[in-house]
Protein backbone atom coordinates (compact mmCIF):
# COMPACT_ATOMS: atom_id res chain seq x y z
CA UNK A 1 0.00 0.00 0.00
CA UNK A 2 3.06 1.98 0.09
CA UNK A 3 2.73 5.49 -2.26
CA UNK A 4 6.51 6.79 -1.48
CA UNK A 5 9.14 4.03 -3.30
CA UNK A 6 10.89 2.55 -0.09
CA UNK A 7 14.65 3.67 0.43
CA UNK A 8 16.44 0.59 0.43
CA UNK A 9 14.86 -0.10 -2.86
CA UNK A 10 17.45 2.06 -5.25
CA UNK A 11 19.73 0.37 -3.44
CA UNK A 12 18.89 -3.00 -4.03
CA UNK A 13 18.34 -1.90 -7.83
CA UNK A 14 21.31 -0.80 -7.97
CA UNK A 15 22.98 -4.03 -6.14
CA UNK A 16 21.25 -6.25 -8.84
CA UNK A 17 22.27 -4.44 -11.88
CA UNK A 18 26.52 -4.25 -10.77
CA UNK A 19 25.71 -7.84 -10.37
CA UNK A 20 23.70 -8.95 -12.90
CA UNK A 21 26.15 -10.55 -15.01
CA UNK A 22 26.60 -13.24 -12.37
CA UNK A 23 24.37 -15.92 -12.39
CA UNK A 24 23.83 -16.78 -8.83
CA UNK A 25 23.12 -12.73 -8.08
CA UNK A 26 19.20 -14.03 -7.77
CA UNK A 27 19.56 -16.48 -5.33
CA UNK A 28 19.40 -15.62 -1.06
CA UNK A 29 18.92 -17.57 1.37
CA UNK A 30 15.73 -17.91 2.98
CA UNK A 31 15.62 -18.36 6.98
CA UNK A 32 12.20 -19.35 8.81
CA UNK A 33 11.26 -21.24 11.77
CA UNK A 34 10.69 -25.30 11.62
CA UNK A 35 8.08 -27.03 12.97
CA UNK A 36 10.10 -28.15 15.85
CA UNK A 37 11.12 -24.77 16.67
CA UNK A 38 14.70 -24.58 14.89
CA UNK A 39 15.71 -22.42 12.67
CA UNK A 40 15.88 -23.60 8.68
CA UNK A 41 17.52 -22.29 6.34
CA UNK A 42 17.66 -22.69 2.45
CA UNK A 43 19.11 -21.30 -1.03
CA UNK A 44 15.94 -19.77 -3.31
CA UNK A 45 15.63 -17.36 -6.35
CA UNK A 46 14.54 -14.06 -6.42
CA UNK A 47 11.13 -13.78 -9.05
CA UNK A 48 11.22 -10.09 -8.82
CA UNK A 49 9.05 -7.39 -6.77
CA UNK A 50 5.34 -7.65 -6.70
CA UNK A 51 3.84 -5.44 -9.42
CA UNK A 52 4.05 -1.77 -8.11
CA UNK A 53 5.26 -3.09 -4.35
CA UNK A 54 8.27 -3.87 -2.18
CA UNK A 55 6.98 -7.73 -2.06
CA UNK A 56 9.45 -9.63 -2.79
CA UNK A 57 8.25 -13.27 -5.09
CA UNK A 58 9.31 -16.87 -4.54
CA UNK A 59 8.25 -20.03 -6.17
CA UNK A 60 8.22 -22.83 -3.83
CA UNK A 61 6.40 -26.47 -4.23
CA UNK A 62 3.60 -26.45 -1.47
CA UNK A 63 4.74 -30.25 -0.64
CA UNK A 64 8.10 -28.65 0.65
CA UNK A 65 9.15 -28.22 4.34
CA UNK A 66 8.88 -24.16 4.13
CA UNK A 67 5.05 -24.09 3.25
CA UNK A 68 4.79 -26.30 6.50
CA UNK A 69 6.84 -23.97 8.86
CA UNK A 70 5.18 -20.66 7.28
CA UNK A 71 1.82 -21.87 8.54
CA UNK A 72 3.17 -22.12 11.69
CA UNK A 73 5.15 -18.96 11.65
CA UNK A 74 4.72 -17.19 8.53
CA UNK A 75 7.44 -14.53 9.59
CA UNK A 76 11.01 -15.16 7.64
CA UNK A 77 14.34 -13.09 6.96
CA UNK A 78 16.23 -13.01 3.25
CA UNK A 79 19.52 -12.97 3.98
CA UNK A 80 21.20 -11.72 0.30
CA UNK A 81 24.60 -11.34 -0.05
CA UNK A 82 25.97 -10.03 -3.36
CA UNK A 83 29.13 -11.28 -4.43
CA UNK A 84 31.15 -8.91 -6.65
CA UNK A 85 29.84 -5.88 -5.26
CA UNK A 86 30.42 -7.29 -1.38
CA UNK A 87 27.01 -5.84 -0.36
CA UNK A 88 24.78 -8.15 2.22
CA UNK A 89 20.65 -7.10 2.71
CA UNK A 90 18.77 -8.72 5.14
CA UNK A 91 15.24 -8.44 4.83
CA UNK A 92 12.79 -9.22 7.30
CA UNK A 93 9.16 -9.66 6.99
CA UNK A 94 5.76 -11.58 7.09
CA UNK A 95 5.09 -14.27 4.11
CA UNK A 96 1.66 -14.97 2.39
CA UNK A 97 2.09 -17.87 1.22
CA UNK A 98 -0.48 -17.77 -2.03
CA UNK A 99 -1.33 -21.54 -3.47
CA UNK A 100 -3.93 -22.71 -5.81
CA UNK A 101 -6.92 -22.85 -2.64
CA UNK A 102 -6.51 -19.27 -2.35
CA UNK A 103 -9.72 -17.79 -2.12
CA UNK A 104 -8.85 -14.33 -3.71
CA UNK A 105 -9.17 -13.82 -7.13
CA UNK A 106 -6.27 -10.90 -7.61
CA UNK A 107 -3.78 -13.67 -5.69
CA UNK A 108 -4.94 -16.65 -8.11
CA UNK A 109 -4.12 -14.02 -11.23
CA UNK A 110 -0.09 -12.98 -9.31
CA UNK A 111 0.06 -16.99 -8.89
CA UNK A 112 -0.50 -17.85 -12.77
CA UNK A 113 1.89 -14.70 -13.77
CA UNK A 114 4.31 -16.07 -11.72
CA UNK A 115 4.12 -19.45 -13.23
CA UNK A 116 4.14 -18.34 -16.87
CA UNK A 117 6.95 -16.10 -15.82
CA UNK A 118 8.97 -19.48 -15.09
CA UNK A 119 10.73 -21.41 -17.89
CA UNK A 120 8.82 -24.43 -18.94
CA UNK A 121 11.48 -26.61 -17.28
CA UNK A 122 11.43 -25.16 -13.93
CA UNK A 123 7.73 -25.54 -14.06
CA UNK A 124 8.54 -29.20 -14.36
CA UNK A 125 9.76 -29.55 -11.18
CA UNK A 126 6.52 -29.46 -9.93
CA UNK A 127 5.03 -32.42 -11.55
CA UNK A 128 7.85 -34.50 -9.99
CA UNK A 129 8.22 -36.52 -6.82
CA UNK A 130 7.36 -35.10 -2.83
CA UNK A 131 10.59 -32.96 -2.55
CA UNK A 132 12.25 -34.27 0.78
CA UNK A 133 10.93 -37.72 0.49
CA UNK A 134 12.99 -40.83 0.06
CA UNK A 135 13.95 -41.24 -3.54
CA UNK A 136 12.22 -44.29 -4.72
CA UNK A 137 13.20 -43.66 -8.96
CA UNK A 138 16.35 -43.30 -10.48
CA UNK A 139 15.37 -41.33 -12.96
CA UNK A 140 12.21 -39.50 -12.48
CA UNK A 141 10.58 -36.61 -14.70
CA UNK A 142 11.97 -38.41 -17.83
CA UNK A 143 8.39 -39.39 -19.30
CA UNK A 144 7.12 -36.06 -17.56
CA UNK A 145 5.90 -33.80 -20.45
CA UNK A 146 4.16 -30.45 -20.02
CA UNK A 147 1.70 -28.05 -22.47
CA UNK A 148 3.54 -24.52 -22.03
CA UNK A 149 0.11 -23.42 -22.32
CA UNK A 150 -0.98 -24.68 -19.68
CA UNK A 151 -1.52 -23.28 -16.57
CA UNK A 152 -0.28 -23.64 -12.84
CA UNK A 153 -0.70 -27.18 -11.49
CA UNK A 154 -1.43 -27.91 -7.96
CA UNK A 155 2.27 -28.10 -6.34
CA UNK A 156 3.09 -24.82 -7.72
CA UNK A 157 2.96 -21.96 -4.85
CA UNK A 158 3.94 -18.15 -4.61
CA UNK A 159 5.18 -16.73 -1.68
CA UNK A 160 5.40 -12.96 -1.16
CA UNK A 161 7.46 -11.33 1.29
CA UNK A 162 6.74 -8.14 2.51
CA UNK A 163 9.66 -6.51 4.60
CA UNK A 164 9.06 -4.36 7.42
CA UNK A 165 12.99 -4.31 8.54
CA UNK A 166 16.02 -4.12 6.48
CA UNK A 167 19.99 -4.18 7.13
CA UNK A 168 22.04 -3.35 4.64
CA UNK A 169 25.67 -3.93 4.96
CA UNK A 170 28.25 -2.66 2.25
CA UNK A 171 32.01 -4.50 2.90
CA UNK A 172 33.53 -2.01 1.00
CA UNK A 173 32.97 1.05 2.21
CA UNK A 174 32.75 -0.82 5.85
CA UNK A 175 28.79 1.28 6.11
CA UNK A 176 25.76 -0.27 7.67
CA UNK A 177 22.54 1.07 7.58
CA UNK A 178 19.31 0.30 9.08
CA UNK A 179 15.21 0.64 7.81
CA UNK A 180 12.44 0.07 10.26
CA UNK A 181 8.89 0.63 8.88
CA UNK A 182 6.15 2.16 11.03
CA UNK A 183 2.33 1.78 9.34
CA UNK A 184 0.39 4.64 9.49
CA UNK A 185 -3.19 5.09 10.72
CA UNK A 186 -4.30 5.51 6.76
CA UNK A 187 -3.04 1.71 6.20
CA UNK A 188 0.38 3.49 4.17
CA UNK A 189 3.93 2.45 5.17
CA UNK A 190 6.36 4.54 5.73
CA UNK A 191 10.28 3.73 5.99
CA UNK A 192 12.89 5.53 8.60
CA UNK A 193 16.75 5.32 8.38
CA UNK A 194 19.67 5.23 10.29
CA UNK A 195 23.60 4.40 10.28
CA UNK A 196 24.45 1.88 12.70
CA UNK A 197 27.78 0.47 13.34
CA UNK A 198 28.81 -2.63 11.18
CA UNK B 1 33.09 -37.40 20.27
CA UNK B 2 32.66 -38.82 16.88
CA UNK B 3 35.49 -42.15 16.16
CA UNK B 4 34.11 -42.22 12.67
CA UNK B 5 34.35 -39.51 10.03
CA UNK B 6 30.80 -37.92 9.48
CA UNK B 7 29.90 -39.64 6.07
CA UNK B 8 29.45 -36.07 4.68
CA UNK B 9 32.71 -34.20 5.54
CA UNK B 10 34.28 -35.13 2.38
CA UNK B 11 31.65 -34.13 0.45
CA UNK B 12 32.39 -30.72 2.21
CA UNK B 13 35.78 -30.95 1.26
CA UNK B 14 35.36 -31.16 -1.98
CA UNK B 15 33.19 -28.22 -2.57
CA UNK B 16 36.09 -26.41 -0.38
CA UNK B 17 38.66 -27.82 -2.94
CA UNK B 18 36.98 -26.94 -6.08
CA UNK B 19 35.93 -23.79 -5.24
CA UNK B 20 39.09 -22.25 -3.35
CA UNK B 21 39.85 -19.89 -5.99
CA UNK B 22 36.40 -18.31 -4.79
CA UNK B 23 36.92 -15.81 -2.25
CA UNK B 24 33.36 -15.71 -0.77
CA UNK B 25 33.20 -19.74 -0.70
CA UNK B 26 34.24 -19.35 2.88
CA UNK B 27 30.98 -17.43 3.69
CA UNK B 28 27.71 -18.58 4.67
CA UNK B 29 24.52 -17.71 5.86
CA UNK B 30 23.81 -18.58 9.37
CA UNK B 31 20.19 -18.66 10.82
CA UNK B 32 18.95 -18.43 14.39
CA UNK B 33 15.85 -17.60 15.99
CA UNK B 34 15.67 -13.88 17.46
CA UNK B 35 14.47 -13.08 20.62
CA UNK B 36 11.13 -11.18 18.82
CA UNK B 37 10.42 -15.31 17.55
CA UNK B 38 11.14 -14.30 14.16
CA UNK B 39 13.58 -15.78 11.98
CA UNK B 40 17.19 -13.95 11.58
CA UNK B 41 19.97 -14.88 9.33
CA UNK B 42 23.24 -13.52 8.35
CA UNK B 43 26.24 -14.04 6.79
CA UNK B 44 29.60 -15.76 8.27
CA UNK B 45 32.95 -16.71 7.77
CA UNK B 46 33.96 -20.61 8.26
CA UNK B 47 36.78 -20.77 10.46
CA UNK B 48 37.80 -23.97 10.07
CA UNK B 49 36.69 -27.26 11.65
CA UNK B 50 37.41 -27.52 15.64
CA UNK B 51 40.30 -30.42 16.07
CA UNK B 52 39.29 -33.69 15.41
CA UNK B 53 35.81 -33.19 15.21
CA UNK B 54 33.25 -32.06 12.88
CA UNK B 55 32.07 -29.05 14.12
CA UNK B 56 32.67 -25.79 12.90
CA UNK B 57 33.82 -22.66 14.18
CA UNK B 58 32.74 -19.11 13.97
CA UNK B 59 33.75 -16.16 15.40
CA UNK B 60 31.89 -13.51 15.82
CA UNK B 61 31.47 -10.11 18.49
CA UNK B 62 29.72 -10.62 21.65
CA UNK B 63 28.25 -7.89 21.61
CA UNK B 64 26.31 -8.75 18.37
CA UNK B 65 22.68 -9.90 18.55
CA UNK B 66 22.88 -13.33 17.55
CA UNK B 67 24.72 -14.05 21.01
CA UNK B 68 21.51 -12.74 22.88
CA UNK B 69 19.52 -14.81 20.31
CA UNK B 70 21.48 -17.86 21.02
CA UNK B 71 21.19 -17.64 24.63
CA UNK B 72 17.11 -18.01 24.18
CA UNK B 73 17.48 -20.70 21.35
CA UNK B 74 21.13 -22.34 20.85
CA UNK B 75 19.90 -23.99 17.24
CA UNK B 76 21.02 -22.75 14.25
CA UNK B 77 21.00 -23.96 10.67
CA UNK B 78 24.03 -22.79 8.48
CA UNK B 79 23.31 -22.94 4.67
CA UNK B 80 26.15 -22.73 2.59
CA UNK B 81 25.76 -22.43 -1.24
CA UNK B 82 29.01 -23.39 -3.51
CA UNK B 83 28.75 -20.93 -6.25
CA UNK B 84 31.13 -22.46 -9.04
CA UNK B 85 29.60 -26.19 -8.08
CA UNK B 86 26.23 -24.99 -7.83
CA UNK B 87 26.36 -27.24 -4.48
CA UNK B 88 24.11 -26.32 -1.33
CA UNK B 89 25.01 -27.55 2.51
CA UNK B 90 22.40 -27.09 5.51
CA UNK B 91 23.70 -28.16 8.55
CA UNK B 92 21.68 -28.02 11.59
CA UNK B 93 22.65 -28.38 15.05
CA UNK B 94 23.19 -26.51 18.57
CA UNK B 95 25.57 -23.85 18.82
CA UNK B 96 27.72 -23.54 21.98
CA UNK B 97 29.03 -20.23 22.89
CA UNK B 98 32.05 -19.30 24.18
CA UNK B 99 33.19 -16.07 25.39
CA UNK B 100 35.86 -15.13 27.76
CA UNK B 101 33.65 -15.92 30.74
CA UNK B 102 33.61 -19.57 30.09
CA UNK B 103 34.89 -21.62 32.74
CA UNK B 104 36.02 -24.61 30.68
CA UNK B 105 39.76 -23.95 30.66
CA UNK B 106 39.52 -26.34 27.44
CA UNK B 107 37.21 -23.80 25.80
CA UNK B 108 39.09 -20.76 26.45
CA UNK B 109 41.68 -22.26 24.57
CA UNK B 110 39.98 -22.74 21.69
CA UNK B 111 38.98 -19.24 21.70
CA UNK B 112 42.16 -17.81 21.98
CA UNK B 113 43.88 -20.03 19.36
CA UNK B 114 40.49 -18.91 17.24
CA UNK B 115 41.51 -15.46 17.67
CA UNK B 116 44.79 -16.16 17.00
CA UNK B 117 44.44 -17.86 13.75
CA UNK B 118 42.31 -14.38 12.58
CA UNK B 119 44.08 -11.58 11.22
CA UNK B 120 45.09 -8.31 13.17
CA UNK B 121 42.57 -6.56 11.13
CA UNK B 122 39.92 -8.73 11.45
CA UNK B 123 40.87 -8.90 15.23
CA UNK B 124 40.54 -4.77 15.72
CA UNK B 125 37.13 -4.88 14.88
CA UNK B 126 35.89 -6.36 18.37
CA UNK B 127 37.58 -3.11 19.62
CA UNK B 128 35.28 -0.56 17.71
CA UNK B 129 31.81 0.22 18.79
CA UNK B 130 28.94 -1.59 19.17
CA UNK B 131 27.69 -3.91 16.54
CA UNK B 132 24.27 -3.04 15.50
CA UNK B 133 23.90 0.72 17.83
CA UNK B 134 23.54 4.11 16.21
CA UNK B 135 26.57 5.01 13.98
CA UNK B 136 28.24 8.54 16.44
CA UNK B 137 31.39 8.72 14.67
CA UNK B 138 32.26 9.24 11.31
CA UNK B 139 35.57 7.46 11.74
CA UNK B 140 35.91 4.73 14.17
CA UNK B 141 38.84 2.93 14.69
CA UNK B 142 41.42 5.20 13.17
CA UNK B 143 43.31 5.53 15.94
CA UNK B 144 42.86 2.32 17.66
CA UNK B 145 46.11 0.21 17.97
CA UNK B 146 46.21 -3.65 18.62
CA UNK B 147 50.09 -5.50 19.56
CA UNK B 148 49.75 -8.60 17.72
CA UNK B 149 50.51 -10.62 20.50
CA UNK B 150 47.95 -9.35 22.66
CA UNK B 151 45.06 -12.08 23.30
CA UNK B 152 41.32 -11.68 22.33
CA UNK B 153 39.47 -8.78 23.89
CA UNK B 154 36.46 -8.93 25.72
CA UNK B 155 34.05 -9.34 22.73
CA UNK B 156 35.71 -11.72 20.99
CA UNK B 157 33.42 -14.59 21.19
CA UNK B 158 34.04 -18.16 19.26
CA UNK B 159 30.54 -20.17 17.84
CA UNK B 160 31.00 -24.17 17.74
CA UNK B 161 28.35 -25.43 15.77
CA UNK B 162 27.59 -29.45 16.20
CA UNK B 163 25.52 -30.48 13.30
CA UNK B 164 22.80 -33.27 13.99
CA UNK B 165 21.37 -33.09 10.21
CA UNK B 166 23.28 -32.35 7.25
CA UNK B 167 21.01 -31.61 4.07
CA UNK B 168 23.31 -31.97 0.41
CA UNK B 169 21.90 -30.98 -2.58
CA UNK B 170 23.84 -30.96 -6.12
CA UNK B 171 21.97 -29.06 -8.74
CA UNK B 172 24.12 -30.27 -11.63
CA UNK B 173 23.36 -33.53 -10.88
CA UNK B 174 19.99 -32.90 -9.29
CA UNK B 175 21.17 -35.54 -6.70
CA UNK B 176 19.88 -34.41 -2.67
CA UNK B 177 21.15 -36.67 0.17
CA UNK B 178 20.34 -36.48 3.75
CA UNK B 179 22.41 -37.15 6.43
CA UNK B 180 20.63 -37.38 10.05
CA UNK B 181 22.95 -38.61 13.37
CA UNK B 182 21.96 -40.25 16.15
CA UNK B 183 23.69 -40.76 19.45
CA UNK B 184 24.64 -43.81 20.88
CA UNK B 185 24.09 -44.92 24.05
CA UNK B 186 28.02 -44.62 24.87
CA UNK B 187 28.10 -41.06 23.48
CA UNK B 188 29.19 -41.72 19.96
CA UNK B 189 27.47 -40.11 16.77
CA UNK B 190 26.89 -42.50 14.28
CA UNK B 191 25.29 -41.25 10.57
CA UNK B 192 23.02 -42.74 8.93
CA UNK B 193 21.85 -41.20 4.82
CA UNK B 194 19.20 -41.39 2.57
CA UNK B 195 18.80 -39.72 -1.08
CA UNK B 196 16.34 -37.48 -1.01
CA UNK B 197 13.92 -36.29 -3.93
CA UNK B 198 15.51 -32.82 -4.84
Amino acid sequence: MGTVTAPWKQLLLNALESNSHIKHSSFFQLATIGSNGRPSNRTVVFRGFQENSDKFQINTDSRSHKIEELKHCPFAEICWYFTDSWEQFRFSGRIDVIDGSNPEALKLQQREKSWFASSVKSRLQYLGPIPGFPCISEHPNQEIALDPSTGPVGAFCLLVLDPDQVDYLNLKSNQRLKFISTLGLNGVKSWTSERINP
